[in-house]
């Protein structure tokens, strides 16, 4: 008899895993964890829309079952302060408003967003210490250090009586971070003894192999950056959130001796909340304004910034556009990208390159950053430690989560013990058996501007179709008493011509048009239907012939 | 005196070298020497859109100042038969009726191409073997023998009275090719010996150190992958032109005895073309028809596909989607990606990979491809070969000609000789001189459907707003008297929100636009252009307060 079996031994309560979302991309984490009248919910994310959804501002998940279950449902406890993993939260807290439990940079975060939503008042909250237990009905969770690219990164042990299931959030093993400890490898090895009955592991670096640098690796890096350019201003562009990289920014500036300039909205905004929360500690008479960048020289100062993807709102890509009110980018500068592309954001990376190139700044764009998450070898360090009976991988696409799981197979796992699961499914597991025996309804909300969900399939499909060659309205005036012709047809285009250069083209679909209304009205028919769909059709194959583009023919009859 | 002095002396002539496109992007290469009452063009080439170009289908240069000269220009040469060399050549043709140059593939697939457009019988050809001499006025031109991943790719020695260019073309050095001869380094040499007054050189890779690996070195990752995937059936994707790889993929399927299916469009004519001009070798028996696929096991086959780049319609995406009418995905399939994305089609290709995966197939999707470009020390090597008095970096974005730039000054070239031009630039050379004396009008004609340069800034930003946010149509008809209102207004909208759900929306804005209407009715207000203005704005207001998103608003008037 093993550790699990002992634990769960007599048991025949199971646990529901349920993930509605997360697992399709890297994005939109959230799973919910089910015991009895219990459940609780993993982190609450957000996603960034793929290149088809146009127009869209960001994707949330749809949590229908938990609103379904509402009396159930107890708390979110969220792993790290990423949108991902928080993004959602002011979505879902309107109609689901439970406690929060959260470390102190993560839930400082979340503050701040909860704030700007106007709900800082009407949701509880409760900041929790690594080792803290958390006791929510059947469930306890436990907070665990990890390390990441985000300060007070937690994992969770979340201890159920169907067994302990240990979700590492995203995470790495740093044995030297710059700030606080390392990730607690002995709780993982501690729960390993007790028995684990699932691990819920991060996949994103699942592909590679060996083991992802330390953060504090890059100290080197920017030491000898800053040594070789010593005589131009530096500019660092690097994600708000990484507070470890913007420490060590901050810190190279002060070995060097030069002024710091925080730029970027959401870059303020996160070194005020570290600041304040002790995450970050910045030297005294190290920060200055932007306004008094012009009262120092270039090579005594650093400029920390957003935009290291490319965004093209963000401080660095003003900059590079040269439509950066305070920052003239030339000859005495350095930039430097401690940042890799995300995938999809290569070419608008590139692009800012570029423009740095042209106006004539040295770029550093390899070399000067270290992932987040967990390769290969960490990955197999952490279940050698936990020796689950069930391995559950999850923050992936695809062919990460499948990567993970040969590796969890050359460790020695049985194949049917390792679950890729798609977002939706209901994995109930117990030391005797664990099996998907259900699915939930899931799916991906599309936000634009202040409208949550009223863009659906429909509407992406018409923004697509104009997209791609624009739209012709035809507007014919009829009377009210036969339908007989009293103005028009009108032919208007919006993107699918220059119309100025093409006169002819309207004019003849005006006269097919007109052929088509006069035709109708001769056969005397007056389905106002028909006649839309006839004008549709005609001018859809003249335009196909005359131009093989298909804008959209959007007919419109009025009537007097 | 050095040999180029030596070659020069008293020559007060100039040669200009005008590129029209290509240095501001990878694509879109084509370059003009002029010399006296002579000019002749190296490549004709396309560029794929760019993100913001809607529904375009392919870019090709502004060639304005060649149809302005079109009494000097005799002709064009044409380096190699990839898009971004030959693809603008049936729209250019159009334009200006000269003939045509180069080696035997290249050729081939040109000709495959002025069919499609019906151009056969009217544009001259020469094809040239490696080493002829083509004399064009006062130019001579000679074609040497350079490898890349197209067979028969060429650089170009380029004599005139004012000196020798030497353009490689896109290029690696390969020692140990898999079709003909490794590149003519001889010949570079004797060119350096005896005086280049300038080099153009490929930039592609000027930012990765070292060597590009042989295309040879390929046979034996295939052959590791065949064996270790000997009981499933293969599917190698890669680009239809590099000829060389699907000689390889052919040459491993024979040596497993596995027969062969090609599939997609393109990789099927280049193939055919390839096959007849004896630059591919296909052994009997091999090739089978798709049709006969089931009549093997699937062990005993190879499908060699179009798609490497998750290009939607291709074959190997439709086979990923479920699409595709002969081929079906399962665990019995292995699918190499021989390829590596083109920046931007990172997450195009990814998305296929994971497709793939799910229906239960394996991928391999890195380390079986090499680049067909020259990296750095492939570089320095034809410039030491050379010897050139100046130094022009071709082929690449500004970061790559920055690169290729650096390395030149590595090798001791003044900076004032390295010549980092752009699209447009006359630069004008001579032994005693190098100078950018001029630019001459260039630019990026836009081609969706039939339509050549009928697209432009206004038609591509409409096409933006309407896939950011949709359309709003106000309709209403007027008396033609009193321009009363006397029916409508009508609110139709597209892409803007889903309206059933959305009813009271679209009514208030209905409401809005009506008393717009009667609003200037009652002040009399009767030019269209006001009363069109106020419905623009108050609709624009309207939407952004309720909805923060900005919809195109277009306010159509009929007259009765």
């Amino acid at each position: 008899m093993n550790n699990i079996e002992r634990n769960m031994a007599g048991s025949a309560d199971t646990i529901k895993v349920i993930p509605l979302g997360g697992l399709e991309q890297i994005g939109m984490n959230i799973t919910a964890f089910e015991f009895g009248n219990d459940i609780i919910v993993v982190d609450c994310g957000l996603s960034f829309p793929a290149d088809d959804m146009l127009g869209i501002d960001l994707v949330i998940p749809d949590v229908t079952y938990l609103t379904d279950n509402i009396d159930k449902v107890k708390a979110f406890m969220i792993t790290h302060g990423h949108e991902d993993h928080i993004g959602a939260l002011p979505y879902v807290l309107k109609q689901l408003n439970i406690p929060i439990f959260a470390t102190t940079l993560t839930m400082g975060v979340i503050e701040h967003k909860l704030k700007e939503h106007d709900l800082l008042d009407s949701v509880k909250r409760h900041t929790v210490q690594f080792g803290d237990m958390v006791r929510i009905g059947s469930f306890k969770v436990e907070f665990i250090k990890t390390n990441h690219s985000i300060v007070d990164a937690a994992a969770l042990a979340i201890y159920s009586p169907a067994g302990v299931i240990v979700h590492t959030g995203d995470f790495k093993v740093d044995y030297t971070p710059v700030f606080g400890d390392a990730i607690d490898l002995q709780r993982f090895a501690e729960l390993g003894n007790n028995g684990v009955l699932a691990l819920m592991c991060d996949s994103t670096n699942a592909e590679r192999p060996g083991f992802t640098q330390s953060e504090r690796s890059l100290s080197k890096t920017f030491d000898t950056i800053f040594t070789e350019h010593r005589n131009t201003r530096i500019i660092v562009a690097t994600f708000a959130s990484n507070v470890d990289r913007v420490q060590q920014i901050i810190n190279a500036a002060h070995r060097f001796g030069r002024k710091v300039v925080v730029e970027g909205r959401s870059m303020v905004n996160i070194i005020d909340t570290a600041t304040a929360l002790g995450r970050l500690s910045i030297p005294d008479n190290t920060l200055i304004d932007i306004e008094m960048l012009k009262d120092y020289p270039e090579e005594q100062t650093v400029i920390i910034t957003t935009g290291s993807q490319g965004e093209s709102m963000a401080a660095l890509s003003r900059m590079a556009m040269g439509q950066h009110r305070k920052v003239k980018i030339g000859p005495m500068d350095t930039v430097i990208f401690s940042s890799s592309p995300i995938p999809g954001n290569e070419k608008a990376v590139t692009k800012v390159i570029n423009e740095l190139f042209h106006k004539g700044a040295d770029v550093i764009f390899q070399d000067a950053h270290v992932s987040g998450h967990a390769c290969q070898e960490e990955i197999k360090l952490i279940y050698t430690l936990t020796q689950p009976k069930y391995a559950i991988p999850v923050h992936g696409e695809y062919k990460h989560l499948k990567a993970h799981a040969k590796l969890a197979e050359e460790l020695g796992m049985d194949k049917e013990n390792i679950f890729i699961l798609k977002s939706g499914d209901v994995l109930e597991l117990s030391a005797e058996s664990a099996e998907v025996t259900g699915e939930v309804p899931v799916g991906a909300i599309l936000v634009d501007g202040l409208g949550v969900g009223d863009v659906g399939n429909v509407v992406l499909r018409d923004r697509q179709r104009l997209a791609e060659d624009g739209i012709v309205i035809v507007v014919a005036v009829l009377d009210s008493y036969n339908n007989n012709l009293v103005s028009g047809p009108d032919i208007v285009s919006r993107g699918f011509t220059y119309t100025k250069d093409n006169d002819d083209l309207i004019e003849e679909a005006g006269a097919i048009a007109y052929d088509v209304l006069l035709h109708m009205q001769d056969r005397g028919i007056t389905d106002w239907g028909k006649i839309k769909a006839n004008l549709r059709d005609s001018l859809n194959e003249f335009f196909w012939k005359s131009t093989k583009r298909r804008p959209m023919i959007l007919p419109i009859l009025m009537e007097v």
